[in-house]
């Protein structure tokens, strides 16, 4: 048991910078009392303690206030994704078992057409009495000025899909981002004046675990509602940002602004959620960035293994070895370890694991997970990530399952068969792409894609599609993904 | 249970610098495998699991072998000032139940000669049929490349005194050790590349938690045999050693060397063990050194408070807000909270506490320890300590607990009474004085001190000693103590 890690800074560092959003800065005290009020305000809603509670928040000031809520509700967090339609939530709210929907005026139409109807209350003054509007009310905020928090008890639930390509919640407990917390600062190191800027979103574990770890470091977060190019390549010019996590797409826009010289405070980019292309890497580093790679799991809030900017310049495409306490095998097919340089199945055994997944059997504490991922170690034993699992496409950030998005386009009549890959694109790293055989040939491409478009979020929507035939596929009747990609790459795609 | 520190260290940066001694660098990998070796020979010359192994060793190789390899070995370190006298570790060695005493060549003769007579090992070739050499064995490195820590368990025994005066075993776990590394770092910030010079004797906990806090971080370790602050001044000069910690009579001498700009590399001097005197704390302030003025305990794994440069400069003479998690309280006789700049005994609540002095009842886990300090917090929660265990005398950063110097005066048959205070001094912080009441009046001072030399260690000794026709009481009998220092201040004692 150890006091909830906001109160515990608010007394060890008061008047350290905590929040700053926009040209708003709160202070540890300031921030520790904006969280006692809204814990407050939740409660008056009705939030009960053992519950989880469900998150559809960008990042903004009420999702800071939501994570720093929780321990002292006795609530888990089911963090979603905003961009996912009210039928892709529907499973995911059914499945964390959350009653409660917290929203903003942006998500509400998606928070209150979900078919399962959580309770929905919005962080905006709304009109709509379906809704609670929890600015308005008003607890008693005493209550909520502090909290024990038990290492083991679940804190978040976030989505993240296997191979199958079906979302499971990965139960993170504290523990787990107390743990990450620690190794990561002792992998990249941690000063009284660090400022980290986080433009991922909140409900995907390498923001969250920004909010978190920069609390227990008693440091600041510039938060951002969402990545703005030109503005942030500002901000990192004017203020004194020492931290930035990003994904390849993001830093690639950064490198189109003009005079993308390295700014002048950043002592540190963690450059993670998918491998880095090669030549965006390379121009980073001519440019001068200090880049660290990271390889990170949802499962593992956060980074796994992180290699520093000096290790980077000298291998290039490494991400490193694993942080302290984390380990990470690679296994053939049989579970046996892979000698240096050859690939094989990524194995993590760490701290920082999740618990489980919901509604599975949890990990044991000594367990290999199975990250899906593959990769070898070379002979000093740093960590190579060549493929991440299998056939995930990872799109400026975003983690797409082929299985899914295949799964709502066969439900269309007029599709017979159907592949879904990632075709490489420069600036978002993958983008989705689609090879579809119609058993209606009347049926056109855009029809097809305005179906999906009320089923899948927007990310996940192919951009490229080309009708075929047949697919390509092995003997044993395998998908030939290679080939599929090839096929969309040729000109002439929808 | 987690794998044992440098273990994991030598997975997650083999290649680090680890330690440093004079010209010399081990890397972590290198230290990893010499404290196997060191580990393998222990238990060759049969050091058991479950024992507790003494320590006389001074800041050297095998000092920092010993510590890493204590939890490969399943033992608890007792670790013992090298300049206390056999009859003082009689009693300390009997305390801890340690029959095993690892020494050096310099502190053999000491060793041997203690009544308790405890099995010595040798790190030192010496042609000595009492004792086992332990450098000439070899052991089976392979049984000890490895090992599981339980945060639980006690790794070390420090001694010190409460105002008894009678030396107390703190027993102190890794989790203390564990939680003060963590709270350390997210305190003063921890960067890839430090170095941290140590010249504090690994038998204090200063020193000790150095070596254990670089090894959780995987940063390096300059490690000093002796204080030589020339050759120091030089190191700092030449060397990127970024992190220092001095007691005050330490940053005397420092400032004292020609030329004394701050070192271009170090970010952060950690100043304790004692209150610095105000004239050298801005002294050093005005030479631009990086002062962090620290509050710590032996009973709490070392810091509990600390000020950082910036904050330092700003108020000069507190020691700062509590490190994350570890709370103060300053209360009058009857436990109740003094307001803001009311004195007050100092209570401390902390995850690094020791599980609690040996031959006495364990802490609670939430227990306010009596710190037996006297200081006070201002309106904004900083710590000021005005007065160390209220007789206590620190003198070159040792502590000297005035009852028990008292009590060795009062064995030689020519005492009637004596008082013993630390008399200010601008070099050594405190010295020791005595005033003494004969009963035979033809004894000289001189027969005294020879007396006390056998059974007190050196610094211990009365520097300024006069005899009195009776010492200055209170009307209950007490001694006033700040009477008997300005008796000692008079020149013409001895």
């Amino acid at each position: 048991m150890m006091r909830d890690w906001l109160s515990a800074q608010a007394l060890a560092r008061p008047d350290g910078a905590a929040l700053i959003i926009g040209a708003a800065t709160l202070t540890y005290r300031a921030l520790h009392e904006r969280t006692a009020a809204f814990a407050a305000r939740l409660a008056a809603a009705g939030v009960e303690r053992g519950t989880v509670v469900g998150v559809l928040l960008s990042n903004r000031l009420e999702a800071a206030l939501a994570v720093h809520a929780a321990p002292r509700l006795g609530v888990t967090l089911a963090l979603f994704n905003t961009r996912l339609t009210p039928v892709e939530l529907d499973g995911q709210v059914r499945a964390a078992e959350c009653r409660v929907l917290v929203c903003e005026r942006d998500t509400l139409p998606t928070a209150l057409a979900i078919p399962s109807a959580p309770r929905v209350l919005c962080v905006d003054p709304v009109n709509d009495q379906r809704l609670t509007p929890i600015n308005r009310l008003s607890g008693d905020s005493a209550a909520y000025r502090e909290s024990d928090i038990d290492l083991g008890a679940p804190f978040a639930i976030i989505f993240t899909s296997g191979t199958t390509g079906m979302p499971r919640g990965a139960v993170l407990t504290y523990g787990a981002f107390f743990a990450s917390a620690m190794a990561s600062a002792y992998r990249i190191g941690v000063l009284p004046h660090d400022r980290w800027l986080c433009a991922l979103p909140i409900y995907h574990v390498g923001g969250l675990s920004i909010l978190l770890r920069s609390c227990l470091y008693g440091t600041a977060v510039d938060l951002w509602q969402r990545f703005d190019a030109p503005a942030i390549m500002e901000r990192l010019r004017s203020a004194p940002v020492t931290l930035l996590s990003l994904v390849p797409t993001m830093l690639y826009r950064l490198l189109e602004q003009p005079g993308a010289a390295p700014p002048p405070y950043l002592r540190l980019v963690l450059l993670g959620g998918a491998a880095a292309p090669p030549d965006l890497l390379e121009r980073a580093l001519r440019a001068g960035w200090p880049i660290a790679t990271t390889y990170g799991l949802t499962e593992a809030a956060s980074q796994v293994a992180t290699a520093l900017p000096e290790e980077v310049r000298r291998k290039p495409g490494s991400v490193g070895r694993p942080l302290i306490f984390s380990r990470v095998r690679v296994v053939d097919e049989q579970g046996r370890d892979q000698p240096p340089g050859v690939y094989g199945d990524i194995l993590v055994q760490s701290p920082t694991l999740m618990r489980g997944y919901l509604g599975a059997a949890p990990l044991d504490a000594d367990a290999w997970f199975p990250t899906g991922d593959i990769g070898y170690l070379d002979a000093d034993g740093d960590l190579w990530v060549v493929q991440r699992r299998s056939d995930l496409i990872i799109s400026g950030g975003e983690n797409i399952y082929p299985a899914e998005v295949e799964q709502v386009l066969r439900q269309h009549p007029a599709v017979a068969d159907v592949a879904v890959v990632g075709v490489p694109s420069v600036e978002w790293g993958q983008q989705v792409g689609a090879a579809i055989v119609l058993r209606d040939p009347t049926v056109s491409v855009e029809e097809i894609l305005a179906f999906s478009r009320t089923r899948l979020a927007r990310y996940k929507q192919p951009r490229l599609v080309r009708v075929v035939d047949e697919l390509p596929r092995t003997a044993s009747g395998k998908v030939l993904r290679a080939a599929v990609v090839e096929l969309l790459q040729i000109a002439g795609c929808k």
